[in-house]
């Protein structure tokens, strides 16, 4: 059998990331430069084009040996066809065919997927989630995104939507906080790095006082959830209510999760679980097993990531190499 | 190819059906009695293969010709064993090898499932999930049970205890209404016949007057699912915010479903469906296309099930046939 090697971009709002990789050396060269998602995609494409050519030549890899393209981003996009929808995270951007437009550029199949569900598919198959056949996997960052791996399978659904456990809803109340697109209650408005800024913001609003009125200089507006995890390390009480709040609405999700699709695995990964990750699994932990079934608690571990920021790179660079495989 | 014909029981804490079926007849024979599980499993089995007996006899096909026996019940339950674990619903059962017990005394090979599940798989083959490969059926009544297929599959999961969405959390606070377990903010606390008859009985305890409080004379504590749906058609306020509340659990459930699922169709099952379900649908309908991508919503109606309460022993009757066929 030749050795295969892949190329992988995850195309963040803020930062793209691409790598060189193949299954027997792993990841050969990685890079993160700025996405300049602004300047709009014909001038963003053509300069990542360029860096994923840089980084096939510095993998020391024959071009001729690299087999496909894996794309990351963020959702919705519609997967068959390689194309980013309109999305929050990548302003100015609306039906642009990615997949097209690298794979021609490098001339490989390129494949696109959800960023989510490529880092769900890297940590099963590397990293957190190595042995499992069914797990769940959650990203807490600017919003709640997910990934499902049902009987072995990623699972996409019959428009390629599923896996958006950000949507889960856990509080029914009107004046439940809201999230990114407005609707009160979810696991997005409870969980998210914005979710828990508010509610650090609500909570120093009312005290004024506390490590986090000090860090954030009487200025409530300016807090953000790198500075909330601060001042939770100090002791201080908003901030702890803040992570109390994210880490029931994570437990209950998990407990939801677990009663409805027997799960062996709960991942938590995104930049919220890097600053303050310790604080949210033990307090979801708690939450999940007073609400789920003892054996379908037993059955399924909550943990945190474990393949960093390159997760989202990795996974596509495995589901390209699946498919072309395929 | 030779004809099959299967048996099957759907037990029950108040009532146990059987069936005789083959896929080219359809339901040859079908019969409705008192379960009396109270009786202890030892003399209820008995019955209950006597009656199986019987209705094999009447169904006029060769006894020969008869291939498996299909049997659902309350979870939760160990589906691989064909053992009845202990659960609320089959008071003083706890171990009991249903499958083997039966099957000895029908010598036939016997297969057990989780009472929702089997419905749900008859909906899909033969009810108002047919075409579809991604779709849950939610079952209201004392408690509320499920039921998952996905990518044509009954989601049975590592354990099998895959589909229990009355487990869905959907409000956070810690004075939530509680489910039969005690668990606070469930989708059965919300929404199964209980949930409804005690919401319906707060609010008559706070107003005293009104079509319920007379139709329950005065005394809140006997007023049930039904007689308040009787108040509801009468204009009861109560009653309505009763429904109100169930309602708007479903929607919550359906969007968190359909957006992590990305699904086909929901089923709404059940007695509680029987009496008052036309308000549910409506209501929760509302709520879910609010909550949910509108592409996942546009995909997925939110439906009665067609087959009333037939679909226990008719999908344990589908899932034996495929059992000894596979």
């Amino acid at each position: 059998v030749k050795e295969s090697f892949v190329l992988a971009l995850d195309l963040g709002g803020t930062y793209a990331k691409t790598l060189a990789y193949s299954p027997r050396h792993g990841v050969l060269v990685s890079t993160k430069l700025p996405s300049r998602v602004d300047e709009g995609p014909t001038r963003t494409l053509a300069r990542l084009a360029a860096e994923l050519k840089r980084v096939r030549a510095l993998s020391g890899a024959p071009a001729a040996l690299f087999a496909a393209l894996g794309i990351g981003a963020p959702g919705p996009l519609d997967a068959r066809r390689g194309i980013i929808l309109k999305t929050p995270n990548l302003s100015g951007w609306r039906n642009v065919p990615v997949a097209a437009a690298l794979g021609k550029a490098l001339r490989l199949p390129a494949l696109l997927d959800n960023d989510a569900r490529c880092a769900t598919v890297a940590e099963q198959r590397l990293g957190a989630g190595r042995g499992c056949r069914d797990l769940a996997l959650l990203t807490l960052g600017t919003g709640v995104g997910g990934g499902l791996i049902l009987d072995g399978r990623l699972r996409r659904g019959p428009d390629g939507s599923a896996g958006e456990l950000g949507f889960l809803y856990l509080d029914r109340a009107p004046d439940a906080p809201r999230c990114n697109f407005g609707l009160p209650g979810s696991l997005e408005a409870l969980a998210s790095g914005p979710a828990l800024a508010h509610a650090a913001q609500a909570g120093v609003r009312r005290t004024r006082r506390g490590p986090l009125w000090r860090l954030c200089q009487g200025r409530p507006e300016a807090i953000t959830a790198a500075m909330a995890h601060a001042a939770l390390k100090l002791g201080d009480a908003s901030a702890r209510a803040a992570w109390d709040q994210a880490g029931q609405a994570l437990g209950l999700a998990a407990a939801s999760l677990m009663n409805g699709l027997n799960l062996e695995r709960l991942i938590l990964a995104g930049g919220v679980m890097a600053g303050g990750g310790r604080e949210l699994l033990t307090r979801a932990r708690a939450v999940a097993k007073a609400g789920s079934y003892p054996q379908a608690y037993r059955r399924c571990p909550i943990v945190a990531a474990q393949l960093g920021d390159e997760a989202g790179a990795l996974g596509a660079a495995l589901l390209a190499l699946e498919a072309v495989k395929a």
